[in-house]
């Protein structure tokens, strides 16, 4: 006979919060269970780091059954097995922070209002045994007696909405289409959504003016399911149900956030008439219920790449009954939605002339637009230069070391709200390869010198002491290594297929929140940005929210959206001969990018 | 501490079924919930005595907590607890047969096809790391590169057909837009459903030849909430999701005839790929998951009575990913669907002239057609005529008497099948009525005399004796006279509103399985239809089920369906100032109808 599971208390004492656990599961789990938000980069696998934890008192053990708690030290999460009750403290580094830098475009550019939905008032005869017409029948005798009746769900708010409002009744329309109905002098809302692997931004706007009402960040919550997108496939792939779960979560997440978004303003659900979604590839798949079997093996073929404009009932979205949700459209398997809607909303910076759009992040969408032509490209840079998968890496928090130089030969750090360093995010990160190698701390290769008073060894490997307790090691470097050539290997290749050279780009347009806060200087130093005149880079902040905002309240610019994936000619780095001879070539920092041929 | 209910063992002999029940349930609800088809059309109320049972062994109480199973007598189950393990004998005439009655249209005329739905096998270029467009790309190129993407759920299955079927796959097209996707080779099938209050008819048709593959009837399972209109609304309004539990009883069953319809002629669900459903307005309400709060009470308003088209996965149904469900449009709250589809399906004999159309049931609607315009009404006629609410009432099936004679001055019947007399079916009701007057048993008022050797006291009720303990009370009499006094009065008064009188009646069409059977010269004999000469009447049988056939193989079928819904004008007699002077009037049975002039 098997017993049921035991439970332990967690306490949380940092966060005032206390869950429960079962008898031998992972704290990791059980934090993602009840939703207390630790960082875990890798899923729960155990190779990232990112989930660290302390054992204030009570009884955790290693899954090789060793007691952890007597040592005090941190420890990752995810392999950390519960075993009585516990009061636990999450590394300020690994506590995952409301991504605020996301929801925000660095230039708050007003949206220019052109939705096809309108909201109209209208009052119609009541019913009597004289006028026994149907209620939708009344209403479509107001508006022009050809219209058609709208889809069931709202339909079936009518009859209550009428009755309840003495015959008036807000009736929203989509370029003569009746979508749907409220209760008279009811607002119309739209929800812009920028689903991220790792966060998930929301903007509440008006349609009829294009107001910004409210934005919000949250942690994409399928992160239980591995921080990468490769992980998620595959969990979508090999799990009974795992796509369905996937798909779940991020609904719940999406709900859960619009609920709050709509408090916050006093509006209801009901007044979210359309929705508008961008995200990579996987995450549009994942979100569609469409299958990603074939986007997780060669050739990475996406199910659909057009635009698709569902009903939010077929999300399982809960919006106002009849809302639509535009899904932006994508232009390969690994460059997705975020990425057009980041052109879209850069088009002026890049409409004529030669030049570069990229969106930094685990995955590196890169853009070239030559002679009205755009060619796109992926490359799989990791996460290290967002912090990731880098033993002190961390978000762009409170406390994130995010900028590191080098002064009378030592290293010198700050940190964001000017705090105690308790790890090193993005910026910092590039910055740090950049100062050892101005500092002479580090060679070409990438291999760190010794010798140095900021180089020591931690647990026998040899790391460079960016602040107390946090450390840049030389594994760390490895891995900003691979990411750089990833990069630089796409740009250059991307650049090849084109015949022109780097010195040709008339502009680099830089997005993600990522790419708004790193160092030109320091990309330029270690070789993953083109040595070029500085005014020719531009750092957009979040291109993609901005885009797909801009994709909910403007019907051209839909329409503009489709044009630019229609457009764009995918470039498969991995099917081109000579793709690994680069990629190998430029793991080493060989100084500044300002050859004038690429072989 | 409340202690979990005690279950019981019932015994169904004759049906070979053993089911389960809880204690103090009644017979009637047990035997619903495990599918053990009773009829009960009064929903349970005990008013009908349409459900009767005989506990062969067992405890049985009473509500009052009387032991039944001591008297060994016909009791209805509605109101039979059960108090132990027991076998129980269902009566002949309370077993709910396969209504195979619904099923035939009484002439099987040919359907011409014109849907505008088609399938065509395509082969597309595999993908590969040189060719990775999406697997939609692919198959829009193949068709014309200006096509949308279907529906996500026709989507999702796309790349996995393509994988499994080496990049062949099956497009099915509605007019250009695409509706989903199949195994190459495979059928496009469709489903054409009549959604009565009581049974529910399926055809499953061939799309491109219009050929009946198979047909099926089931009671509708949302008998077990009443069987009529009346006590379904009042279930959805009242009970805490009532609405919801009518929706998904029919729902399923519709779903389960499907499935059966699909396994007969080995095809599948996903061949399944447009269905056409007729009902009356409540019946369609509660599939479309509309409210009918307003439908339920004056002036009677439908929410909608255009013709819908939603996803099938709208309404929770199960057919091929994509497909669509019609929704055959009403006239008004009482006037439905079904009665539309009766006039498409007869219209061949009312195009021209003056022409009344009929469909007698529980709901009796008439339309009468003049000048080339239509007006509806429906007449309260209750199930009386359909052998319902009638104490030996049962349904056209083997052992009803059906025929009704007198002979030498006594009563004579025939039954289904030339069995032993079970009850008495509708057309048999009608006939009995006649013969009791000719054989002077009853007044002209309804009164039976006493002193024939055919009318006797049962249980103190004066009854007609039609076959052994098969009796015609006294108080089905008076239901007779109910029902054809709301039928005659509705003829009149739609007559009247028109200005003509019933001799100008060019053609009556009688419609509905009751119609097709009934007796003209009964029905003339006791008032209920027009004495005309008798080649005017046409019986046409099931016109709603061989309507909405029509609807669904063929598109202008559809629109002309529509625009007959759209031209018909409701006529509520309730309304009628002088309509209950003329109910009154018709109560008795004053000889056949010849006036010349209605006042």
């Amino acid at each position: 006979m098997s017993e049921p599971p035991r439970h332990h208390r967690l306490m949380f004492a940092d966060l005032g919060r206390e869950i429960e656990g079962l008898d031998e599961e992972s704290v990791l789990h059980a934090a993602r269970r009840a939703g207390v938000r630790i960082v875990g980069a890798c899923g729960g696998r155990g190779t990232c780091g990112s989930c660290m934890i302390r054992v204030a008192q009570g009884k955790i053990e290693s899954h090789a059954g060793e007691d952890l708690a007597r040592h005090h030290r941190w420890r990752r999460a995810c392999q950390s097995r519960i075993r009585s009750d516990c009061t636990i403290q999450i590394a300020p580094r690994s506590l995952a922070p409301v991504a605020r830098a996301e929801v925000g475009h660095r230039q708050e550019a007003p949206l220019v209002a052109d939705s096809a939905i309108t909201g109209r008032d209208i009052t119609v005869p009541p019913a009597s045994l004289a006028d026994h017409r149907s209620d939708w029948e009344r209403v479509a005798e107001a508006l022009d007696a050809r219209v058609s009746p709208p889809d069931l769900d709202a339909l079936s708010v009518l009859p209550g909405l009428l009755r309840a409002n003495d015959w008036s009744v807000r009736v929203r329309q989509e370029a003569g289409h009746v979508l749907g109905f409220a209760a008279p002098g009811r607002r119309e809302l739209g929800l812009a959504v920028d689903l991220g692997t790792t966060n998930l931004a929301a903007f509440l706007i008006r349609l009829d003016t294009g107001e910004r009402l409210a934005s919000l960040g949250i942690e994409n919550p399928q992160a239980a399911w591995g921080g990468d997108v490769i992980s998620r496939i595959n969990h979508a792939i090999q799990a009974h149900d795992g796509a369905e779960e996937l798909r779940a979560a991020v609904v719940r997440g999406i709900d859960a956030i619009t609920q709050d978004l709509v408090r916050a303003v006093g509006a209801g659900i009901g007044d979210v008439v359309e929705a508008a979604v961008c995200g990579n590839t996987a995450m549009h798949h994942l979100l569609a219920g469409l299958p990603v079997t074939q986007l997780g093996r060669a050739p990475f073929v996406p199910a659909v790449s057009a635009g698709l404009t569902p009903r939010a009932t077929a999300l399982g979205l809960a919006l106002a009954p009849g809302a639509r949700v535009h899904l932006v459209p994508n232009i390969g398997g690994f460059v997705g939605g975020d990425h057009v809607a980041a052109l879209l909303a850069s088009e002026q910076h890049w409409r004529s002339g030669c030049c570069l759009v990229m969106d930094i992040g685990t995955n590196t969408e890169i853009s070239l637009i030559h002679e009205g032509r755009i060619v796109s490209a992926s490359c799989p840079s990791g996460p290290a230069l967002e912090g990731g998968h880098v033993s002190c890496g961390m978000r762009a928090a409170i406390g994130a070391i995010e900028r590191v130089s080098v002064e009378a030969g030592r290293l010198r750090v700050s940190t964001i709200g000017r705090k105690k360093a308790v790890g090193v995010c993005g910026s910092g990160v590039l910055d740090a390869m950049a100062a050892l190698l101005e500092g002479g701390m580090m060679e070409r290769s990438g291999r760190l010198r010794a010798g140095h008073p900021d180089v020591v060894e931690i647990d026998g490997l040899r790391s460079a002491r960016l602040a107390k307790d946090i450390h840049f090691t030389q594994h760390d470097v490895r891995a900003v290594q691979l990411a750089k050539s990833a990069i630089r290997t796409g740009m250059e290749l991307l650049l090849r297929q084109a015949g022109i050279e780097a010195t040709q780009l008339e502009r680099i347009v830089i997005a993600g929140a990522f790419g708004a806060y790193l160092s030109v200087d320091s990309a330029v130093d270690i070789g993953l940005l083109p040595d070029l005149p500085r005014e020719r880079f531009l750092q957009v902040g979040n291109a993609a929210g901005l885009g797909v905002c801009r994709m909910l309240v403007n019907r051209a610019d839909r329409a503009r959206a489709q044009d630019i994936a229609r457009g764009a000619r995918y470039l498969e780095l991995s099917s081109i001969a000579d793709f690994q001879q680069h990629f190998l070539k430029h793991i080493s920092l060989n100084g500044p990018w300002r050859e004038r041929k690429i072989s």
